[in-house]
């Protein structure tokens, strides 16, 4: 697949095709990057998951000693049928009121992006048309998840060397909840958790809509048809912007519950599709740690953060480019004269 | 006391005297931190532990909304009696060579002193002498640590506004683990670790040496006598800086099992001393986990790192820089129009 094709998706079989046909880590950067870090002025391992972290990223990069240069973070916004069922502590429309935040750059992602010196992108997936309510039909039409994904395709800059992407979506902590479900199995309350903040009868009711909602559509295919099923818009962009970092052999840092179940809907389709991704952050929502261990992704960090909108992953930027400037960075113990152990 | 009055430290009583003295964290700065956050747009702790680390940087640096800009980063280097008995994995030489590694700009300390903005510092404490073999007699004089303390406190920059101290020392491992069980109990074994590398019969001589060490000094005065018979010069200057960080109100990053060491001798001798200080990283060296719990300390990560240096400090920049970032930055709910949940 060249990169400069224009791909348009119109249907899932389309992207399913499309993730059997993607790039590998680069084996010779890998074995390079092993033979440098050996040589590094350091007790070998003394750098623990540093060490590894760099060693994967030159792999994806295909040089064995690469640097962080140019990170992307992508913020999507979409909004959800079942919101309608009271399953967040916020109304809907602060969805949209956030979206304006991000572009005027008030809210803890655009921190958190200047911080590390990425570039950051807002993309508002149709918010005038909520998803339909997933306990009563799909959640999106074919038409509908697939011009979500495309939109996160195309989210993705070529030039970016590293891409996390987040979400923002009253209501999303119940999608995420019911895909989990449905692809990871378990029981609703494995799964649902407060999300913005509900408790007690309101957290009850939120468990019964995720429950209702896997009831319907649970095992009927794969990730893709559960993505169309029980997720958002916002859900099926972060798959999409996955899918392209893939293509472009950019490494991903996964955000937290509900971008770790877009990128499950991946996982249960194609397996290894997920090997350009380390969990930056497990957060404090109760079922990303069940998730993310699903998935055999060991985060980064683990702050307590429950946020969402790309902010554990943009906080593990920092972890990131840490690891790659040691690696490439570092003098070697013939360069420096120090004496080996 | 006066910043501007120039100390010098000649008796450990002038040390405790001058620990009795120190600031506290400004608790109206604290108190409209806390206003502050509360109305930042996202649901009620959704920033877990960033939201704790912004109200304490706020505290110590006076100011309800403060920015992280002139982070310093100081190494300090010196050489250990102990040395000759064996404990390392690497010989003596290396601490001076990784020294000019670190003037040269080749170690892992530069690599994330610069990834993270920070000015970096490296002091050498008169590596021609090092320190008397702690199992025969106290590593230093009165006058000798006094002097390391001394280097420490002059070498913090009046201008920083975060301190992380770390250090190069062949031998300190061992030195660490012995002031971890004169000060805090447990067996040499609980206390010593592989260090740099060491296995199996080493290992097992390295752990004599600490038992050795602290069958003569210990239960023979406070943190500060410890540090005397036990420490090292870099021990000793990393709680000067610490003490002068503590001094100027600059919050400090404790690094990893060294730092942490130096920071317990200072703890042992003053409760509330380390009040200005937070754990970055939980090193992989086996007893570190112990010392900081035995001073309270929750690490923000824990990447399996053990290589000293202040490399796990520093590390941890980016996390503070993020948290005090999204205080500082983020618009109210009230400035960006979202509804409150």
């Amino acid at each position: 697949m060249s990169n400069s094709t224009k791909i348009t998706f119109t249907r899932l079989d389309h992207v399913r095709k499309v993730m059997r046909n993607m790039p590998l880590s680069d084996a010779a950067s890998v074995a390079g990057a092993r033979e440098r870090n050996a040589q590094l002025t350091k007790p070998p391992g003394a750098l623990g998951r540093l060490e590894d972290l760099a060693i994967w990223y030159a792999g994806w990069r295909g040089n064995e000693r690469p640097m962080v240069q140019a990170p992307q973070v992508i913020v999507f916004a979409g909004n959800h049928g079942v919101a309608a069922r009271n399953v967040s502590a916020f109304p809907p429309a602060v969805t949209e009121q956030m979206v304006m935040n991000f572009q005027h750059g008030g809210a803890a992602i655009n921190q958190l992006a200047r911080t590390f010196g990425a570039k950051m992108d807002v993309h508002a997936l149709s918010l005038e048309s909520p998803t339909a309510d997933f306990t009563q039909a799909h959640a999106m039409t074919e038409i509908e998840v697939c011009s979500a994904i495309q939109t996160g395709w195309d989210a993705v800059d070529s030039n970016a060397d590293l891409l996390v992407a987040g979400e923002m979506g009253i209501g999303n902590t119940t999608s995420a909840a019911a895909i989990g479900m449905a692809l990871l199995g378990g029981d609703a309350a494995d799964w649902t958790g407060r999300g913005t903040g509900v408790e007690g009868t309101a957290l009850h009711a939120k468990t019964e809509v995720v429950a209702a909602g896997v009831a319907l559509h649970a095992g009927k295919g794969d990730g893709l048809d559960a993505l169309m099923a029980l997720g958002g818009r916002e859900l099926a962009a972060m798959a999409g912007a996955i899918l392209r970092a893939r293509a472009l052999s950019i490494p991903v840092i996964l955000d937290g519950f509900i971008c770790t179940a877009a990128a499950t809907c991946l996982h249960a389709t194609q397996n290894g599709i997920l090997d350009h991704a380390i969990a930056g952050h497990q957060s404090d929502e109760q079922a990303h740690e069940r998730m993310l261990f699903a998935l055999g992704k060991k985060p980064l960090l683990q702050l307590g953060l429950r946020l969402g909108e790309a902010s554990g992953g943009a906080l593990a930027i920092g972890i990131l480019q840490g690891a790659v400037a040691c690696h490439s960075g570092m003098s070697t113990f013939a360069e420096a004269g120090v004496s080996e152990g």
